[in-house]
């Protein structure tokens, strides 16, 4: 990982001369509220990670449709520029940032929401298009899209796409792959598909879907996505409950994790969590003066309430100092935007923040966050630590001062080491973040060589000349 | 689609004395109870489907774990030598059905369950172990591994990752792939890759797993696999439904599906299909004398019996002729073993059938049942209809005599114009089993020209040489 905040134009990237053609090709192109030159937009270099490089683009371009992608990549092709896409740049690991010399593909103004079917429990929405109006969209007509990132109220579809997000409801209903059913994707030379199927199931052709879905867009720019929807669930009733200790709160959530009753939500925040948020938002009032906190839901119709008081029993049974039942659905929304807060109230805690994103089998828990510990204590780093536990996917937190060398230093030490440690315990780097720029010196420790450069000529089956936001993801 | 039972060696296969020196060479590796001459295995050239070609192999392998498939594959790869890779032969699609000149790779010795992970809730197998037995491997620590094809006694779980198979409980689960984590998988090459992660969520490398379920051999030979299993879910209740009139049967599952409880099964029959299975297995006795037969079933904990309350309510307001709720696990097993003889059932009829595995958006289902009504009075061919109405998955199954001509080349067209209609209503030409060679005329279809073009970039990228199950799939 290189802490930079940008670096110079590369040799590789167009001469001046070819630059300025290239622009005038695009400005022959798009209208000028289309178009933006690189001074103008230096807000669209970078998405929200810290300390990850990005490169001076050539120009920012925001396409309004397919056809204009189609158009733009074409231009970019004939110059072999690099092509950049970028949702809301809500990103924690730099897959949306600039390299240099690339046109920056913003897709903020492709947010039309298509076409909702209520009888198909379908949705077909422009790549830019917000996760919460996507949400919006489904319930207004009795369907539900369950995935809900972290940042789903800036997020775009597009981008949950290019990382697989997940979010809370993950648990229960999966990551935005498992409702993917079809996408318009823009090719490397300017062309044209649409991979999938309309219907649930469909086994015609190569999963180019599932293969799309979390590459980055280093394999092509999705444009349009038709995703498959749920019948609206019930309304959901939630628990919350404090625990002394770590192992505790670990053990009680493993008894939930086993039975068949599934959770909607098993949320986990330690107590630096729980001050970081309730200093960033007081008026978050998460229980303070405790190890460790579970948010744990139900929403299944006409057992919800039963399912929570099951929880709770099994919550107080494993030793909860106190355990909250809340059927109000105002009660319900302040802790999930409290939890919603971890990342900017982490980040505020010494001013930036190294985003972890791991992900381990769920029976490593008490290792991994007893290594955690270790770790933070050994380098003299705060790391916090909360997440989806439920899923074995964890956001340990480490917080820096970017003006000290050696906070710096030592929150990237920490950063690798936490990395290696959840594969060392055979899990993975990222689990919903993706790899961007932030964690490629770790993926040949995940994949090894063989792999890697089988990933690599599945790379070049779509990308030969390697434009497609490139020095991401591989 | 060429109806033929067996074609001869083509010119592309090795000639006599290569073919010598392949099977010496794979005598030299494998014991004698692993290789046999291709004079002795005649049963292993094709699995189950009707009227699909298969070529002569030049020899049957049965490998006994990855690294005999490696050392075979690479001295299939050294001579150029195509390799077809089958488990239980239970395909209906021809995709396990030997090429000329092909090694025959059966997997059915590579049928050892690894290990299954109470507290990770997963389990590794070899890809020749039934479905069945991971399934009660699953069940016998209290875990749950959902998909159920309807072969699912005999067929392997490689073969339902070939296929990425579904099941009656695909409606709710899903289908093969939501459950796969990792896959072992030889290349053409002969290298060893493990695909995946062993956790829940994770989005380090492209999602090569997801590209493989599904891909019928044609990227590489998978030999372990690690899925993810669930809690065991509640004793399951049922409720079967018979109905005057198909649109009826039809809408009343229309509002079942768009209610917020999910049904565990919702699978149809048509009367033709009823009168097949009674027929074929008389201690079937399914209600006789009705246009469609409706069975659903619920397994939520704490709330199945009420789902099926609910549902017979639903059925008999949508003018269910007779209803017939069963909460003992004896009498579903009935009604979902009966299900189970739908293709041989309708084989029997008149000696040979081809089974259609059609998917359309739910919402066009009438259109459909209407239209094929009308493709089996035009032709004067049987049509039974029966299948997963829940995913808009059906198998209509056309009989026929294969010794008549005229039954032949009807059963052909009415085949072809059932792939065109689902098509055109936004369907696919099949959500479960596989192209296999029965469905290559139609891929292009589907695909077009540039999307085709891009999926054998993908196979090339994996199988330059073309050798792993070459003429399935695209």
């Amino acid at each position: 990982m290189t802490v930079l905040t940008e670096s110079s134009a590369s040799s590789e990237s167009p001469t001046g001369t070819e630059s300025s053609v290239v622009f005038d090709e695009l400005a022959a192109l798009l209208p000028a509220s289309q178009l933006m030159a690189t001074d103008e937009g230096a807000s669209y270099y970078r998405d929200q990670s810290d300390g990850t490089a990005s490169g001076l683009p050539l120009a920012i371009v925001f396409p309004a449709n397919t056809e204009d992608v189609a158009a733009i990549v074409a231009i970019a092709a004939a110059h072999h520029v690099p092509v950049v896409p970028q949702g809301a740049r809500t990103g924690l690991a730099g897959g949306a940032n600039a390299v240099a010399g690339c046109l920056v593909l913003n897709t903020t103004r492709m947010n039309k929401i298509i076409g909702v079917d209520r009888d198909d429990q379908t949705a077909t929405v422009q790549a830019g298009v917000r996760t919460i109006a996507l949400a919006r969209a489904a319930s207004a007509v009795g369907l539900f899209y369950p995935p809900d990132p972290g940042s789903w109220r800036a997020s775009t579809i597009g981008g949950n796409v290019a990382t697989n997000a997940g979010g809370m409801l993950s648990v229960k209903y999966g990551v935005t792959g498992n409702f993917v059913r079809q996408l318009t994707v823009v090719l490397a030379d300017g062309s044209v598909v649409r991979t999938g199927q309309r219907t649930i199931k469909g086994v015609a052709a190569y999963d180019l879907t599932a293969l799309l879905v979390g590459s980055e867009g280093t394999l092509g720019i999705v444009t349009e996505i038709t995703v498959g929807l749920l019948p609206a669930p019930a309304a959901a009733f939630g628990v919350s409950a404090t625990f002394a200790t770590v192992a505790e709160a670990l053990a009680a959530a493993s008894v939930i994790v086993a039975s068949s009753r599934r959770p909607s939500v098993l949320e986990y925040l330690d107590g630096a969590c729980i001050t970081a948020i309730n200093a960033y938002d007081p008026a978050s009032a998460l229980p303070a003066g405790t190890a460790a906190l579970l948010l744990i839901q139900s929403d299944e119709a006409g057992r919800a309430a039963d399912d929570v008081r099951t929880y709770a029993e099994t919550l107080r049974a494993g030793g909860a100092t106190a355990v909250v039942i809340a059927s109000d659905a105002v009660a319900l929304d302040e802790l999930m935007n409290a939890r919603r807060l971890l990342h900017p109230a982490l980040q505020a805690v010494r001013g930036a923040s190294l985003n972890e994103d791991i992900t381990v089998p769920r029976s490593q828990l008490p290792t991994l966050l007893s290594s955690l510990e270790q770790i933070s204590a050994e380098l003299a780093i705060p790391i916090a630590v909360g997440g989806h536990l439920g899923d074995g996917n964890l956001h340990p937190i480490v917080g820096f001062d970017p003006s000290s060398e050696v906070d710096v230093a030592a929150a990237q030490e920490a950063y690798a080491r936490i990395i290696r440690l959840a594969i060392s315990l055979g899990g993975s780097a990222t689990g919903e973040h993706g790899i961007g720029v932030l964690k490629q010196d770790h993926l040949d420790d995940e994949l090894g060589p063989v792999l890697r450069a089988l990933q690599e000529r599945v790379k070049h089956a779509f990308d030969p000349d390697g434009i497609m936001n490139p020095g991401k993801k591989l």
